[in-house]
């Protein structure tokens, strides 16, 4: 029952971008960011429906690992699109009618909505609760499987600093992205109770490095 | 007649560090930063006159290349001392009588100081230049031989901003300092024309990333 983070960050520690505008909602920082990880083979098939295409180098190996395990997921209310959609009641997130998910998400907003169900499993739930509250409520829905934290930087560092997760995987995409929302700040000392390891994929150059207890 | 940069950052980009005191006169983070470089066998024979000690892996691979090809160095005031010593007209530097250099060093001050002169083919010239304008003296003393921007992190900035540096090497510790100087501050976009590769030190988890044109 591990809480995991998995975030793609730049050189220069950004894991959030600001870059988004209701006509190109993700920003061009997002795709660069995310570039290597959506041309893998897991992330091909799972949220693009591209059977044996994409990368099967390491990065894949990260991408595979990604969603192995997850018993229900926490993320943030700019994640699920709120900071944008939050006046629009249909609003249904940005993955369609197949979130890659799959599990109960937990989106952390003081705003009031019904939760969303979809059929291939995910649903949605609005939950005003502390880091520590809402992990209680994801881990019982679980199942004794792990909890990720997804995002966006913002919530993953406020569930760093409460000490609450085991294992955080950053995939450092070899950019410098100057703006956007840093994922390292006030995180002095955060090795400390971790076991640290790295290593790179050589074909996209981006360093994966993984703080685990 | 490269121009070369080779630093030692935390995880969080920062590569100067800003807990010194006139008693601690490197700080504490310094000593993190720059642990598994200080740990190689070149550091530790040509810094601290211990033969045959020392790592031989990823990092000592760096470490021996650091030195090698170089013909002249530029450095800031703050690394050479200025900040603290600069009201004594003794002051000779950090590195005692066997400054690790042994090639002429350019000291970037308006601060106007005689020439300094080492038996080991070290000397310490003060200039009050530009980053190009110095680079083309470094050059001249050089003698065809590569010229090293050797710090602080402003001092590198300023090098890769005005698009003089052909090799940044970085090697990125795997710890948080949460304090101190960025190198990446306003470098946006810096890895356009260069090729970026990456490789880890298994033992001490540094990852070494290399920016090459």
């Amino acid at each position: 029952m591990a809480v995991r983070v998995d975030l793609n960050i730049s050189l220069d520690g950004f894991a959030t971008t600001t870059d988004q505008t209701p006509e190109n909602p993700f920003g061009e920082d997002w795709g660069r960011l995310t570039a290597a990880y959506v041309a893998t083979r897991t992330m091909q098939e799972r949220v693009f429906g591209n059977a044996d295409s994409g990368t099967t180098g390491i990065d894949e190996k990260y991408a595979a690992a990604y969603f192995e395990g997850i018993g229900a997921e926490i993320m943030g209310a700019g994640m699920f699109g709120l900071h944008l959609h939050g006046d629009d009641p249909d609003w249904r997130g940005w993955w369609g009618e197949e979130p890659p998910f799959r599990c109960p998400v937990f989106v952390l907003t003081h705003a009031e909505r019904p939760s969303i169900e979809f059929a291939n499993g995910t649903s949605f739930h609005f939950v005003a609760a502390s880091p520590r509250e809402a992990l209680e409520q994801a881990q019982e829905a679980a199942c004794k499987r792990d909890v990720r934290v997804g995002g966006g930087a913002s919530v993953v560092r406020d569930f760093l600093l409460a000490g609450l997760v085991d294992r955080l995987h950053v995939a450092i995409a070899p950019i410098l992205l100057g703006r956007g929302i840093r994922l390292w700040d006030d995180l002095r000392g955060l090795e400390s109770g971790y076991e640290v390891t790295s290593e790179t994929d050589d074909e996209s150059g981006t360093v994966h490095l993984t703080f685990s207890r």
